[in-house]
């Protein structure tokens, strides 16, 4: 049983605190059973592993993820790394292949791919692994897990089954319909489609090489950046006859709203946050070291971090996607393979970063053509190089590095710094990596 | 003609804009003939100017305030510093001393105090230079001006008149009512008692006398903080029994609370803010460099600078005073008299301040005993002198300063620093100026 986890997209409707290199299904505001917050990829994680220790969870995702996906899952977890972003049709047709060809799956073993970001119980897991059952039963090419609806939405398309049985024949897809449409279809037995698709690995690589001229996994990865963005329901679902749906009926919230987030967040504020007494359904998480007060709020979310501070009426953040399209700030917060960096002051000509390394890691031995930077070391203890030259540096310490100088910094502890950077450009694109 | 104008106070109720050092009357939310912000100091100080451009100002203020004034009304206006904070009366005690000594006005010329913080028309000062006529009548030690009431407030005392006529004597002070006697006073003439008195500058040194023993100005300086807090209405203005009181019946507001003042604010929104359409009556300061995004608020005010952020619906932001004192944080942004400087990262023995020098200005020459500083400059050209060492210094430069070394920078043009504190004791009390 192998679970192919799609970790994808950026984050634009939970802004401020995701954005595009730090996507909604990182963000911790979830509690596991210890009271620890962990994020939405960890949950799911989890919850598979709960429900099913020995399932193959692969999670596919983008390279710009993988800093989170290892900060958050640990370094051993199986990614199938995606080169640049297309849909999901070609991030599932390269999951495949990897599962074949570098996880050695058997082309009669049972992969279902699972979206990251629903917000349900273990049960919902229950019911994924069961589709091993229905795929190997060979009644169908296709087998998807349908939610069963709690109200008429006009967000989700449904799923037209032929009966209300445990398992039945698709008899076709709609789309997103309007509330009197989706309820005749509710009354007719139809089903949400989340996204969950299971079959025998082996129809997918066929649909693969259907789909894309290749000879191999690495030769799709290489073509990747080439592929047509299609969504797997479009490319590959929907032109597909042979078609069963399995029925989940516990709860699911697609968290992908600040309004529907606020309905699972495990506690009504993060941070820095005071709420006085007259405040009601109102949730606030607080990234900034600077205190939040809230008086009076009713039924509003506020999210503030270094990115952007959000205050909105919940039933409007639903909204927030054109905003903030418009606003379209640089990203000041990252996670990165050796720890955090956090844009503190901006003006014309310099940028000031604080930046956080965790004991043992290490920034790649890269240079700037257009910068020079100034590291102020505030706590901990590393070692610097410089154009060759090791030194060991600690708090207090300043190392100044010229444009075109090569540099790099590894932490022994836990490090600070303060990083200015200085130039006429400064771009995240003007980095030569040795 | 001599004004006193009061401006003491420290700012809790516009938190985060207004705090220890930055009280209310420097927050710069109106806008001049021009289209220039303009703080309530500004705007006072230039109304006077303009109903009577011979009016003698002093400000009566604490030494914490006093880089704020020279930066907004210049370094030539007449100020009398309180050494520490007391109450009005000490305050207005000390300024008579100080005009008649320092300014040398006659004990016969008139003397108006007046608060720094009301929001009026200019018709409201030229009510005020009325005063003199009544004064200098000698039907009364003491003049008042009384403001025609609106509503039936139970935030203000009431002077209650003998008649409705355009000056008369005070019959008697009502302290804050409840709205129903409030109700019955109004309706009886009475009027709000808004801090403006007039008399002889010779009454009010005599009184200075009866209250204090002391000998002159200097002597009553080096006394401040001997002197007990107490308020000028309760030590002098409700024992006088020869109190006449004049009428003002334009606009007037006391911008005291986020919700007045979003009343009188130029603009809805002043920095990098977007409302969405569905935002109504709701008014949003932002200091920071960061976007806010406020969508669907309705009867709302939002304030957000390095010291905190604040959300709240307009009525209850009243009461943001207690909730302020429990949050207790410290001072992250303040003016100085060489710029300004603003408080960008704080770990345990490490601060980060951005440091706004203006052209021209320095820092005092000073050390700290407890802490290593590295000054980063990003813009700009100075001279930093250290241990007696002086050096010119520019954009990408970097001066290291120990503990107990001595050291200054003085700006030859506008400059910005990044400026790194180190240190197991990091304080404002640590630092020996030369």
């Amino acid at each position: 049983m192998n679970i192919i986890l799609l970790s994808g997209g950026s984050g634009k409707r939970l802004w401020p605190i995701s954005n595009d290199v730090r996507s909604k299904q990182f963000i911790k505001l979830f509690k596991d059973a210890h009271g620890n917050y962990e994020s939405m990829v960890q949950r799911v994680y989890r919850q598979i592993k709960t429900v099913a220790p020995n399932a193959s969870i692969t999670i596919a995702t983008s390279a710009t993820q993988l800093s989170s996906i290892h900060n958050q899952l640990g370094s051993n977890v199986s990614v199938c790394i995606e080169p640049c972003r297309r849909d999901t049709c070609p991030a599932i047709l390269l999951a495949a292949a990897y599962l074949h060809e570098v996880l050695h799956v058997s082309e009669e073993e049972t992969v279902v791919v699972c979206p990251v970001d629903p917000y349900v119980e273990n049960s919902y897991y229950e019911a994924v692994i069961e589709l091993d059952k229905y795929v190997q039963n060979n009644t169908a090419n296709l087998t998807l897990m349908g939610i069963e609806p709690t109200v008429p939405s006009d967000k989700y398309g449904y799923i037209i089954s032929e009966s209300n049985a445990a398992v039945s024949k698709v008899k076709e897809f709609k789309e997103k319909p309007n509330t009197e449409t989706a309820k005749q279809y509710i009354a007719a037995g139809a089903l949400w489609n989340a996204g969950v698709f299971a079959f025998k690995l082996g129809y997918l690589l066929a649909k693969a090489h259907q789909i894309v001229d290749f000879v191999d996994y690495k030769d799709l990865f290489t073509k990747y950046e080439t592929l047509e963005k299609i969504s797997f329901d479009y490319a590959v679902v929907e032109k597909e006859k042979s078609i069963q749906v399995t029925r989940y009926a516990g709860e699911w919230k697609d968290v992908g709203t600040w309004n529907m987030m606020s309905e699972v967040m495990s506690d009504n504020s993060k941070g820095n946050v005071t709420l006085d007494d007259a405040c009601d359904n109102t949730h606030v998480i607080n990234e900034l070291e600077i205190p939040v007060l809230c008086m009076g709020c009713k039924n509003m979310v506020v999210a503030a971090s270094s990115d952007g501070i959000f205050v909105a009426d919940k039933e409007r953040s639903g909204s927030i996607k054109n905003y903030v399209e418009k606003i379209s700030t640089d990203i000041r917060y990252a996670e990165k393979s050796w720890g955090t960096y956090n844009v503190v002051d901006a003006q014309t000509g310099a940028v000031t970063i604080k930046v956080s390394l965790d004991a043992g890691k290490g920034m790649s031995y890269h240079c700037h053509d257009f910068r020079d930077e100034v590291w102020n070391v505030l706590s901990g203890e590393g070692t610097v190089t410089v154009d060759g030259m090791e030194q060991i540096v600690k708090a207090g310490d300043v190392v100044t590095i010229a444009a075109g100088c090569k540099h790099t910094i590894k932490a022994v502890t836990d490090m600070q710094l303060i990083e200015v950077q200085i130039g006429s450009v400064i771009s995240v694109e003007d980095k030569t990596i040795f």
